[in-house]
């Protein structure tokens, strides 16, 4: 059975009473529960706990590791960030959700600044699938259309995705690159972007589905890392040197 | 269970003895043997039957479809090669496999000539893995070497793959890239280069299991075909015409 | 001095007088004219011209090939639509416009339906550029609006592009992939979405110097086609059968 | 003109001379001579010159950033690396030559180890072109073979490239994606893999063509960085919160 742990921040849901409300198990407890469905063992993380509650031993019983942070990404320390980093290329999944865009992790793995246009207006938000054939859309209509959300707007200063599987249309009248997917690494990686604090987007039947698909998805796949490093030959070398 | 269909020509094993011996079930034979050890419904199916075998009715209970061709390209006939296309544009899957890139319905689904170098000459070749984090490669080492194949080389004339998983090497002095995937519509496809039919290649366990990895990558999503054509306004427009 | 050829097929402005109104050039006379404020030494060619103006001499001439095409894809003959794709994969770049996505010459390149949702309302687009990087939205700023045009949604049945470099947003609800560039063989290929023949599209500074750019880009590398077929070994082979 | 710096480490000349000998003006002054027959305007900086000799000014002179490093990734300062990332987000290019995959500059860009297999056998390598349509093979022959050069095998510890366009083959039996473009940002990237200081790898004319057609790729767009951060509607919002 899949090993997923969810991890967030757990700060808005301390200080914010509509937070508090939305989410009154907080945004781990929501998504936990949602995944709780599913055949995975879920467990939850938070930033206040010992090393945010990502021991070695959490990390080491982890296959995929759901990602919310917004106010403190600052507050997580280096040392877990190499020690996540580590294990995604080791296979670990790892599944970046809406405002974790600018978390050390995705930013130490992505390799740009992932900043992006934003907007808080409650303005209506629909994602359209451009990927049909991807298991992340499996059960998934033409598209899904949450009533209020947050802005995220292009450019989003991210590598050009392996897969681009959401497109996002805001009433604005912006759009975005709303579930892209990476390998790094043994690691596959997919950042999806709704989920603002003050919406009930995690309470979204469709957004539950989603991330359950993408948990399966990013699943480790059975192969050691590789041997990197001094290499005999395979084949005789007639030009050698010495 | 999923339902996977061999498709051979099944030429060679007709005329050359020294193929029916390595393959005296027919290639198609040694590949769905393979597959049923894993947890999937097989059938076979070979140019010389009825409709090549591929009826609507076997079309409409395949999955994924495996496709082995090599001296009879051309006796497909065009309303098969329609079919098979239509039927992965809706979601079936398609692994090619070696001679098959100059299949019709390879050619079709990629647009281009599909061509490439190749030499019969048993040489060695090494089929390194280049994305460890695919779950075409779960459970291969770093590489997979067969002792006698035959040679294909770059330039391998094919879009660039969605996924590269493998880069064979060649005794001879060529590369080429051995193990790519393709999205087209709702359907996923996997080419995979080695099988030469005078060598034991679908013998082996490696390439077995690499095959059967890959049928289960294929595996079609529960996504319905999109709706396409002339759509209703989802939101009010300001500026129409009349 | 590059050589461009414009092709259109010409027909709604010989039929629709609003459209001869916009373009009384047609729509290939507006692009070639912007084209031709440019270091490119630019020719347009017609449907109804012997052979679509397109004979062996005019391709052996033309570097980047520009296309138009909604009414009368079916009467753009096969033989033609082989020539300039065997032209494409020899090097010559080749620029899709709008309704050109259900060309012959685009869905055999592609190898998919090329099918997406369509209304004209005369709405609003704006599209982003997503790909700053990208030689082909030099000069252009952070998005392109247009007051007016179709309407073309996703989902859109191309293969994932080689590199996504503008994404529309449309007033009534939807997204859609509006500038995606691929490779087949040595040629290069750019879709451009924009461009409705009711709509003074082709007037616009911006959409003219995004065609402009996507000229240059697809100009032909000095790079023969590689040579297919049989090849002997660049190094000795031990296991030789024989 | 675009102004190109071509940055070296500088250490191996100093201390060896085997490699003094090679390459008697170090190995930037070899790339140096060779981009100065171009229609590119050249300068040079080293490790030891002050900050690197990467100044500002010279940051702000450079369109495109030529880097080779080895034995002393450590000793380039943090504050250097985050300007040269700045900068390539901003749109200077940037070519990462062979040992430079370790550099601090290529690992924070790409978000991996950057790791693979080595020898330094004096075998031969061949570099085959994978992808004809490219500007950087512009008037390369289907492979560029080198008689002696350390070996660099996968697994490659890199992102997907955007685009691959030489594969090499190893005479000891492995393979290697050798030439890799990113893009970051504004900024565009290139791998490419030979040049072992201990051989003449940068008097080799092809490779030298290799290194020139990717300068002239890499060269920056005439496009702003995208403004990022909180952004006003640009369509009116119904469903506004207050």
């Amino acid at each position: 059975m899949l090993k997923v742990t969810v991890w967030n921040e757990n700060r808005h849901e301390k200080k914010d009473p509509r937070v508090k409300e939305i989410y009154p198990d907080g945004i781990h407890g929501a998504i936990a529960n949602a995944l709780s469905t599913h055949d995975f063992d879920v467990r939850t993380a938070t930033l206040d706990e010992e090393e945010h509650g990502l021991t070695d031993d959490v990390l080491n019983q982890t296959d995929v590791l759901v990602w919310w942070g917004h106010l403190a990404h600052d507050e997580v320390s280096d040392e877990i960030v190499s020690k996540v980093s580590e294990k995604v290329l080791n296979g670990m999944g790892l599944i970046v959700l809406h405002s974790g865009h600018f978390s050390k992790i995705f930013k130490k793995l992505m390799g740009t600044s992932c900043d992006l246009k934003w907007r808080e207006a409650g303005e209506k938000e629909r994602l359209w699938v451009v990927d049909p054939s991807h298991p992340i859309v499996d059960g998934i209509d033409s598209y899904i259309e949450l009533q209020q959300e947050e802005m995220y707007g292009e450019h989003f200063d991210i590598p050009a995705p392996d897969e681009l599987v959401f497109l996002s249309w805001f009433e604005g009248g912006e759009v975005f690159r709303s579930g892209c997917t990476y390998r790094r690494g043994n690691g596959k990686i997919f950042y999806f972007r709704p989920g603002h604090e003050t919406y009930p987007t995690y309470h979204d039947e469709n957004i539950q589905k989603v991330i359950a698909n993408a948990v399966s998805w990013a699943a480790p796949t059975d192969h050691k890392r590789p041997v990197y490093g001094n290499a005999q030959p395979l084949e005789a070398i007639k030009n050698q040197e010495n």
